[in-house]
């Protein structure tokens, strides 16, 4: 077995360096290489310049089973990678006939004019293969050097992604032939650090095969649980009993599931319906529970009455309430949540209003003051908290917040004694 | 002058190369270098491996004149920066009272409770300069080797851009003494690539020190106009002026203002007011305006009427409006427009409606088929596109089409000629 790195990412681009553009191979390679079994090792990022990529490539070929390139496969003269490429690996360029044509095709079809730079992205390195971009002109490459493999893909993340899918991780699976990793995402909500970590200490205490990151998002906790390399029977099932146990419906998915799409599911699944007034949350609430696909199923209205004359007009919230309390305050909230669940017909009524800031904060009202709430035929539930952070932020977490209240609230009524 | 590369940015963490977290460092650094004429030539990502790390240090002292290190300066074993820092060196570590009195002081302010392990936090390669963290427990450091300096800081991005504003910085600035870049951000918006492209091109003949990078959008393009390196005098007022006059009013911002702003302060400056219906886009719209500060001033309200109902109840949209020519149709859109402007006062009412997806789409009305328009008294102004695209670009792209149908009726009353 080679003690070499399984394998490196170089992505090549001024832009990337001068922060024009933001990366977003890295974390795509490292997930789905890891999904192989297969370790990421180390990642460059280099300009545009030929002689600076070429010894890089020389460098870390000698170490590195697979190198993955990306970026620098354009038609300009900036685009340099292909030299670069056969410089480190001390070999010519070749025209591949048969890839101009199929670029020259590819122009044709889509209805563009080529010119006579597009010829560059026929070169290849000697001995290379030329790999098919489905999405864009610019074919790339994998070439052998010795015991390790070089991917060339250009950089536009749709044709990178596409290509390396594709193509290039069969073949990565295929030379390393690793089992796939054995890991879990879970997401929880609603449980704090002081009872998550003792939980998860005392758990790895038993289950030693097994390694768990924690990832803290705006209100709540992603729990990364793998097996440690290369162990297959980690006891992932028992330590799933076991977490699931502990925490209940507090894990609110696993994988990459929403919680506005498990809201929904939950919704859907009783046929009840939502409907949604916000004030400084303005819209955003709304944009979350639509961004699930068939929403519209459940999701009957959203009324975001930033001026108090829209919150009695469309909310029916009191004058006198306003004027006695205040936008920002409990009662308010709850008429809101009332207001737009007794206007529509939903079964649930949610509400938003508060200072999202950085202006119109008082000593008796400051910035990231915030009351949520719900309203149900019979009854209503409403929420105060002071919220750290800037604008963004605030709207953020309460929008978070209000959404954790209607799960707490549904899974309660769903699924009585559990958690 | 030293032939060394400026600055490279070396970033540790599994958590990079696994995935499991997205950088946001390599762009932040690059942009505020730029910002005082300094260089960021390469950027490596590498694991929590003391020997790994200590090694690339070693490597790459002798090649740069700043390294910034960012993770692995927290508490636990798997925090091995600062002794792959020393080893990289060649030098110990050495205990510093004074950072250790102030880790502890921080951690009684905070009401933390202070382990045992948090003294691997007041150690420090020999030489070191401590660079104290507002924002966390971690105190970062600044150690100089030969001609160079290597700047440690914590990995959380609100702790290493604090530290690297405060302290860091001033401290490249100072080693470099560069003029500032010459700079400017030119954001655009309803210019076709067919109009753009030959407009720059024959700017750029003439402007020789000048470059410009066309970074496109989902709905307009911003152009990044810079001085080539080291030239001082490269003629941007004139190449501003010449701009402007090309392009009018659709370059609606120069820096990072957004589109929403603009449109805001627009309608702030008349007195003007706004009220928002949305179907398909559930909110969004609504949430993009509204993540202006003061907006509340302008922004009246925002119905999201996902269903028939609601768009007859909120909006008073006629049923044989929605009978005869369906939710996504020119009609109901006008009538969602007007429905929100009569309801609550505005000046201007904006709506959108359209389909999606995945599902939801028929023959006739495709997924991605959209309605957006605008309602004043005495007048409107429906438009309908088929937008290409999953369901977030779909309603990315309508919330741009219609923001934009906005401004231009906004620049139109406010800046007849113009453009």
């Amino acid at each position: 077995m080679s003690n070499k790195n399984d394998v490196e990412l170089i992505l090549v681009g001024n832009e990337l360096l001068r922060g024009d553009r933001k990366d977003s191979h890295l974390e795509y390679l490292g997930q789905r290489l890891l999904e192989i079994g297969v370790r990421l090792d180390h990642a460059h990022v280099v300009g545009d310049e030929r002689e600076r990529i070429a010894s890089l490539i020389a460098a870390r070929v000698a170490l590195s089973r697979v190198l993955v390139v990306a970026g620098g496969l354009g038609p300009t003269h900036d685009d340099v990678t292909r030299d670069a490429v056969a410089d480190g690996l001390g070999v010519p360029l070749e025209f591949d006939e048969n890839e101009w044509a199929n670029i020259q095709a590819m122009f044709v079809r889509c209805g563009w004019k080529i010119s006579e730079s597009n010829r560059r992205q026929a070169f290849f390195p000697m001995g290379a293969v030329p790999v098919s971009n489905p999405r864009g002109t610019a074919p790339g490459f994998v070439v052998t050097s010795g015991d390790s493999m070089i991917a060339v893909l250009p950089g536009p993340p749709r044709e990178f992604r596409a290509m390396l899918d594709g193509d290039i991780l069969p073949q990565i699976r295929a030379l390393f032939e690793r089992p796939p990793l054995v890991q879990q995402t879970y997401r929880t909500v609603g449980v704090g650090e002081s009872k998550l970590t003792p939980l998860i200490e005392s758990l790895l205490a038993r289950f030693q095969d097994l390694t768990v990151a924690s990832l803290p998002h705006v209100a709540g906790v992603d729990l990364l649980v793998r097996a440690k390399r290369n162990v297959q029977t980690a006891g992932l099932d028992d330590f799933d009993l076991e977490l699931r146990s502990a925490l209940g419906h507090r894990i609110y998915a696993t994988g990459d599931t929403s919680l506005e799409a498990v809201i929904g599911g939950l919704l859907a699944k009783r046929g009840d319906t939502l409907a949604v007034a916000e004030s400084l949350t303005g819209g955003l609430l709304g944009k979350r529970l639509t961004d699930v696909s068939g929403s519209s199923q459940y999701l009957l209205a959203d009324v975001v009455a930033y001026s108090n004359e829209s919150k009695t007009k469309f909310l029916g919230v009191k004058e006198k309430t306003l004027v006695g309390h205040g936008a920002v305050s409990k009662p308010v909230c709850q008429e809101m949540a009332d207001g737009i669940r007794v206007a529509t017909g939903a079964t649930y009524g949610i509400a938003t209003t508060g200072i999202a800031g950085p202006t119109g904060g008082t000593d008796e009202k400051p910035v990231g003051l915030c009351y949520y709430g719900l309203s149900w035929a019979g009854g209503g539930d409403v929420h105060k908290r002071i919220f750290p952070g800037e604008r963004d932020a605030v709207r953020q977490r309460v929008v978070w917040a209000s959404l954790f209240l209607l799960y707490e609230r549904l899974c309660g009524s769903l699924c009585q004694g559990r958690g």
